[in-house]
């Protein structure tokens, strides 16, 4: 075991919720000392930068019950029971944007909240989307919409995007496009 | 109120931590019917890409318990209590990394799970770093470390740097790589 290491000494389910578990372990830290370590289990989920054909990223407007605020988000969801991600991708775009894709690729994944929550995010990237139809779930609602990177980042600044996966879209969509204007330069 | 909005009809603490506390709301969606959202309540955090004199990013290497994994980090803490952001980076950024800075620059701040969680972080940048002292937390285990950016490109790849704030600080600093190549031509 390394020496930064925590040693699991004890674990209680808190609550098991349809979204998250909450569990708390107790924990023999490095110093030999002990501690309780709150952990929010998540299933994991998977987020999709789409481009059209007019250079614009896909986006959808939505109700967040925890900020109690309307925010713009690329379009995501969770994963489901024993759910690929890559399939997870191609359906939850379909599903809350109605368009389907022709290639879909892999950027990167990232745990959302390290510090308290296991929530792994496989963000895809396409600019090659074909119309399919929307089909949200009975409690979802939302809006699709769309935006030019120019509006995008005016969009961060009004904390209409506000979340991490969005800011991180809009970010690797100017750094496409500051990698285009090197190439034409 | 909106017509994606969701009205709480009812809410119930399930667990209040040290880090986090745990609400389930009963809401009344758009369409009338009714749902159960799981809330996880946090502080807020605070992160800072701070890089050095020779042009490296400051990361703390450390274990992570939701994760069982040890990954490698841009500075982050959570909040205290009645705590400015601006005041909390720069406290973090000393008792983390022993460096104080002369100049701090607020880039963005972003919730980094909007379907579950209010944990709002504030991300700063700096790069007028100066030695101060590093004075952890008592339950804290950590070790300081540097990466330029093919290095942190590459621990993205190996999955080492494997969170939102580093990967999105990353790209961060390939952006402004990019621009300055830009600038240069």
């Amino acid at each position: 075991m390394s020496h930064l290491e925590e040693e699991t000494i004890g674990s209680k389910t808190i609550f098991q919720g349809k979204v998250v578990h909450l569990v708390v372990d107790d924990v023999r830290l490095p110093n030999g000392k002990t501690a309780k370590r709150e952990i929010v289990k998540h299933p994991g989920a998977v987020a999709i930068i789409a481009v059209t054909e007019n250079n614009k990223v896909l986006l959808v407007r939505q109700y967040r019950k925890p900020l109690d605020k309307i925010i713009f988000e690329i379009p995501a969801g969770k994963l489901e029971k024993n759910e690929n991600p890559d399939d997870s991708a191609l359906r939850e775009l379909e599903e809350e944007t109605g368009y389907r894709c022709e290639k879909l690729e892999h950027l990167v994944s990232f745990y959302t909240s390290p510090g308290f929550s296991d929530e792994l995010l496989h963000v895809y990237y396409t600019d090659t989307l074909i119309k399919g139809s929307q089909h949200l779930d009975p409690d979802e609602f939302l809006e699709v919409a769309e935006a030019g990177l120019d509006e995008a980042l005016q969009m961060i600044q009004d904390r209409r995007i506000y979340d991490s996966k969005t800011v991180y879209a809009v970010q690797y969509l100017q750094m496409l496009a500051l990698r285009k204007q090197l190439e034409n330069e």
